[in-house]
């Protein structure tokens, strides 16, 4: 059993309160949290937190790990370019071991920045999944499929390999987006869904064209054509979702549908500015993404929150538009539960040890008058001691036990330099 | 002579061109910049920097330091209740130590972010001054007053007192806005400016309301109608100017004066996004300011250099509105610039040695296709390994050399109980 002692504990079980005391865990899983008791058991190893947070780790719910390749490869072009002449022919160029180096990239990022589990939809997932165990964080994959009825073979066929692949790898039923596919496609998957019994998720109503086309061509919105085929009978999501209206919000939250927030990239992108205060009004389940590193450029769960935050602000005119908590909780607790992983998304007795400890003695989270807001409007990766996920430490103040970093580097330029140079 | 080799370089004397190379420093001044010579001088101290990144330091052109006592008081209320219940009241029982102490706050967090100066409105300028010149920074210090004519006594008061105070404290002309003064101390500090020789600056058209209340008092917005009074025959800027028209940015561009933005600060505060791209279209001068930890809430050039870029994307439509580049020159040159630094702007033999030196290898900066924008778009304050000011290491991996960070907290945590509690 280890001991993680004089901590702040944001367990999120209880909105964002804060108590004193300590976090134990035995193997992947915490086995206590509260106060010192009186008398202790014997540890195997003890961690004096120094009064600092322990709080849920991120999840990460929306990316495509492995774009890190790409990153800052083409910036300021206009999107189509940017896809047909910057993005795609690379891509074509990548194989699996490819995918499995800039995974590795991707998670050193993610790591230092607290997260422990991401939702990725690319190529190859049984390069990501062996990645991911080597690592020891967590891959829920999402298909990403497009296409025709036949396409949803593939798609199956991953599913089932993926499944139960691992204890920390899971797979969910998605295809890329409606405009990439046809109905025979949208009406196989809703069927494969159904027999199941499975979640769908997909790419929706990122850009106005996009949703606008749909409605031209199906007379309703992405959500409500979706929906129509039958694709969401047993939940599941969309990613992105900036043109929702009101009564995309209203499916969602009525069907308990995941709005993943992707606000970096859609920014990064021009693509609009999701209507998350409404979200909250209407009861939708919020969850947050940083979509790939071509596209945001960062896959920083505190920048994400941030700006979501900011940009409700700017987008309503209004200063006191959703609170930060809001966002911290859908950082945490919402995009663990949109993937799946119930058991990740709170520090309580029996759920998974995924949790991250921060400094709160940093100069920018002081002084600590409220420190939900403080971690969503000036906190900062550089404020992440340490990274655990399923019990293990993967990051402790700057070095990756699970991962050589230097190996992971110098494996990636050498890559890199073959595929755009 | 202190030698900085293995290192690429990005002077800015040449836009964002990099170079491969070493500098010097001896004393507060660079002595050499270029290709490594085939002989070499005597060093007193030699650093490796490993083949990453010496650029000049951030300059941060707008802030109110010692509000890092309020940070995260008082989120998500309306402007009028946070200013008029939870900053005014509190300010009011600010004693000079107090200044002194949260200045250093402010510092622990400016140094780690790689920021060397800061163009700063306050109470108590000698506190400050004196906080800055024990941590081995840079202080302009901005007048700030507000009322008549007569107060402008008290402006020319500080003025000749910190102007020639320390080679590192200067002091600019200012006042705090046209809503908040009236006719009579434009018209004075007009005077004094042009007997002096000496720009001025204040906080301009930050919100809608205060524009268009200028625009009925005087029949001009604010940067017009302070231009008809002469403030700006010597020069000078405003801070925030998100509101400025086609008219005003053309008075900015034909007179050189700075337009300082504070793209996080007027989000938080949903003032608006301030019209760069058509800045830039008319050549206006551009700096980089975060306001103060109260109303940002970090102090982070970066978060500022970032969210300035995205927000034209959004607010213009276009994924390709303002280069990244333009924005690492305004945080670094313009505002140097700006604050009349001119001599800390680049790196270059001659000048003041101000660098900092940035972890290139950092997963979230790789791979390097382009530095620039990867420093805008996907940069961190983490990614800071030194700052140096005047040839002097402020930070140095994570300790401060002129700062003891445990004692400034405790001091700060103390005063704060007794300010706020």
């Amino acid at each position: 059993m280890i001991r993680y002692h004089n901590a702040q504990i944001m367990p999120m079980q209880n909105g964002t309160e804060i108590i004193r005391g300590e976090l134990w865990t035995e193997g992947d899983s915490i086995v206590y949290v509260g106060e010192t008791p009186a008398e202790l058991p014997a540890f195997t190893r003890e961690t004096d937190c120094r009064g600092h947070l322990l709080m849920p780790s991120f999840k990460n719910a929306h990316t495509h790990s492995a774009m890190t390749f790409l990153r800052s490869f083409a910036e300021d072009v206009p999107l189509q370019t940017w896809l047909f002449e910057k993005v795609f022919p690379y891509e074509d160029r990548l194989t699996p071991d490819d995918v499995y180096a800039f995974d590795r990239l991707a998670m050193l990022e993610y790591l230092a920045g607290g997260t422990t589990a991401v939702f990725d939809m690319y190529f190859f997932p049984e390069a990501s999944a062996q990645a991911f165990i080597e690592a020891g964080m967590r891959l829920v994959f999402c298909g990403s499929i497009g296409g025709t009825a036949k396409d949803v073979e593939r798609l199956n066929d991953q599913f089932q390999t993926c499944r139960s692949m691992h204890p920390r790898i899971s797979y969910r039923l998605g295809f890329h987006a409606e405009y990439t596919s046809d109905e025979s496609l949208h009406r196989e998957v809703a069927r494969l869904a159904q027999a199941e019994h499975e979640p769908v998720y997909t790419h929706i109503s990122e850009t106005k064209l996009e949703h606008d086309e749909c409605i031209a061509r199906h007379g309703a919105s992405p959500a409500q054509y979706l929906d129509s085929v039958g694709i969401w009978e047993y939940g599941g999501g969309g990613f992105h979702a900036v043109w929702f209206d009101e009564k995309d919000r209203q499916l969602f939250a009525d069907k308990g549908l995941w709005f993943v927030t992707c606000p970096c990239s859609n920014a990064k992108l021009a693509s609009g500015i999701a209507p998350l205060r409404e979200c909250i009004a209407q009861g939708v389940p919020l969850a947050v993404g940083t979509d790939g590193a071509a596209s945001n450029n960062a896959l920083d769960m505190f920048r994400e929150m941030y700006l979501a935050t900011v940009l409700q602000k700017l987008r309503t005119n209004d200063a006191a538009a959703i609170p930060a908590a809001d966002m911290l909780t859908a950082a945490t607790v919402g995009s663990a539960r949109a993937m799946g992983l119930t058991d990740c998304d709170m520090l309580a007795a029996g759920k998974q040890a995924d949790f991250i400890l921060i400094d709160t003695d940093a100069a920018n989270l002081l002084p600590g008058h409220h420190i939900p807001e403080s971690l969503v409007l000036s906190g900062d990766r550089m404020n992440v001691e340490m990274t655990v996920c399923a019990g293990e430490i993967l990051y402790d103040h700057g070095s990756y036990p699970t991962l050589n970093a230097e190996a992971v580097l110098a494996d990636c330029a050498a890559r890199i330099a073959r595929l755009t140079g």
